[in-house]
């Protein structure tokens, strides 16, 4: 099973409207869910998309601005109630810690689970979480506040047993994990068979840029060259390229750029400003310059694979 | 102009569900707007009830637990980026402040109105509040922490004019405001026109009650006795009356008994655990106690004075 998927819970920008929620989305990489930024009301959204709290086990907060960790409070007080066990890890800035730690100690003092906050430095890249499947890193954005967006790259899953040729040679079933990750069959005989002739390939791992809050900035590109999924906010239109370098936030229009240089495979807009009534505005802007773009909306799921 | 309504924006228990949000109300006295409790959602759900952030310069918060008051720092940075000036005023236990103040501090930083918080003591029953329209009493109420209703007592109006008399005894225009307010008419000739002659009684002032989160407790009934609407919570049914005790919560009966026994006009009951996919059943419970009983849901608006 090699589930990796995005939801997206939010993808309004700071101001909340009746159509947007602020950001929150979470990647689903084999059954584990991993929340990238915490939006007010993130976690209604969370049970709307019918993810399980209990595969909730790392957030990763982009940066301290209020439409992207206001919702950690609800979040982390209903997952308690939930009876969440074991652990929850907030990646986010120092000051995270020294923020949340006492609201955390007074409102969720009842919580059966453990909260541990990892510090991460949002103007390096580097690697703050592995496991079997997935390894996530930050990449450096350029905003009013240090900020960082995420780099999810998926591990290589194991090679496919082809059952014909295992049937051929009479692999026994106990030999099969090791031939699943690589080795050869050394048959009672002696005989070797080359793992190439009893497997094929694993999927190719699949690779998901995060980028939200920036302003365009062509450093990210060694960062997000040719990832299947990139997801970069475009706040704004062509209409108001002045105030996007002015908030330190892009249009769709660069985001779109962007995306084309860095040769992705598709590329999601969100964090519309709340002056766009209807984001085909910001698609069309979008299109122009990169085919392959779509509109983020609550509830949608980006299945990179299923 | 004698506005009295009250807008439920949330009325489910702490664990928010696909149908209720976290307790938050606004009472709209004349249009001043003023919150009770603010959970989280509270600035969406208030701006699809249309109410403008503008008038709103007081908030009231009945205890510390993260249903009542996590929607606080969504609302005031939204506060903050549409230009809410002047002050608002956070009435509320006193480690209200020691929290939240170095979240505001962080990031409601540019937040170009004054944040103020008035500790009150949720144990004595007190006026808290009080301008020309109302007046706002704590009620003390028995929780697992400190823990208060509210109390709004609207003001008297003036006195209604009588057309006809004034036209009668000639009284001339800049009279009008102090005979609206009481005073008799003195004519030029010396001759006093009584004041009953000239007005009818003002519209009788309302009375609307709020206690949640609470377990049964009579002690209240001289705080609510006659009040023309009693909001009380009713977070369970008869089938969960022993969790109602030891949750310090009440049932929809107990709510409705204490209704009964004060006289109140009406009763609005919500705080909805996520147990009951139907509240009917909770509405049916209280009926049986209290006839006048109706069920809060998110969006509804009780008009005392349109």
């Amino acid at each position: 099973m090699s589930r990796f998927e995005i939801n997206i819970l939010g993808c309004g920008a700071a101001k909340p409207t009746l159509k947007h929620l602020p950001t929150s989305q979470v990647v689903n990489v084999r059954d584990k869910l991993f929340m990238v930024d915490c939006g007010e009301n993130a976690q209604v959204s969370f049970c709307r998309a019918r993810l399980n709290m209990n595969r909730l086990g790392h957030i990763f907060i982009s940066h301290l601005h209020g439409d992207h960790c206001f919702g950690l409070f609800g979040l982390l007080s209903t997952m308690g109630l939930s009876g969440h066990t074991g652990e929850v890890v907030i990646h986010a800035h120092p000051d995270a810690e020294k923020l949340f730690r006492p609201l955390l100690d007074y409102f969720c003092r009842e919580t059966p689970f453990e909260i541990r906050f990892n510090a991460i430095s949002p103007s390096s890249a580097e690697a703050i979480y592995t496991d079997r499947s997935v390894t996530v890193r930050t990449i450096p954005l350029k905003h009013r506040v240090p900020t960082c967006g995420f780099l999810f790259e998926e591990a290589e899953g194991d090679r496919h047993l082809r059952g014909d040729m295992l049937d051929f040679y009479h692999v026994p079933t106990y030999c099969r994990t090791a031939i699943k990750q690589g080795e050869d069959y050394v048959a009672p005989d002696g005989t070797v068979v080359r793992n190439e002739l009893l497997t094929l390939p694993p999927t190719p791992a699949v690779r998901y840029a995060y980028c939200s809050d920036t302003m365009y900035s062509e450093r990210i590109l060694p960062y997000i060259e040719g990832v299947d999924v990139l997801y970069h906010e475009a706040t704004y239109g062509d209409d108001a390229e002045a105030m996007s370098r002015t908030t330190f936030h892009s249009t769709a229009r660069q985001a779109a750029r962007l995306a084309r240089m860095a040769s992705v495979g598709k590329l999601i807009i969100g964090h519309y400003s709340s002056r766009y009534r209807d984001e085909n505005v910001l698609l069309a802007q979008a299109q122009e310059e990169f085919a392959h773009t779509q509109l983020a909306y609550e509830g949608m799921k980006v299945v990179l694979k299923p």
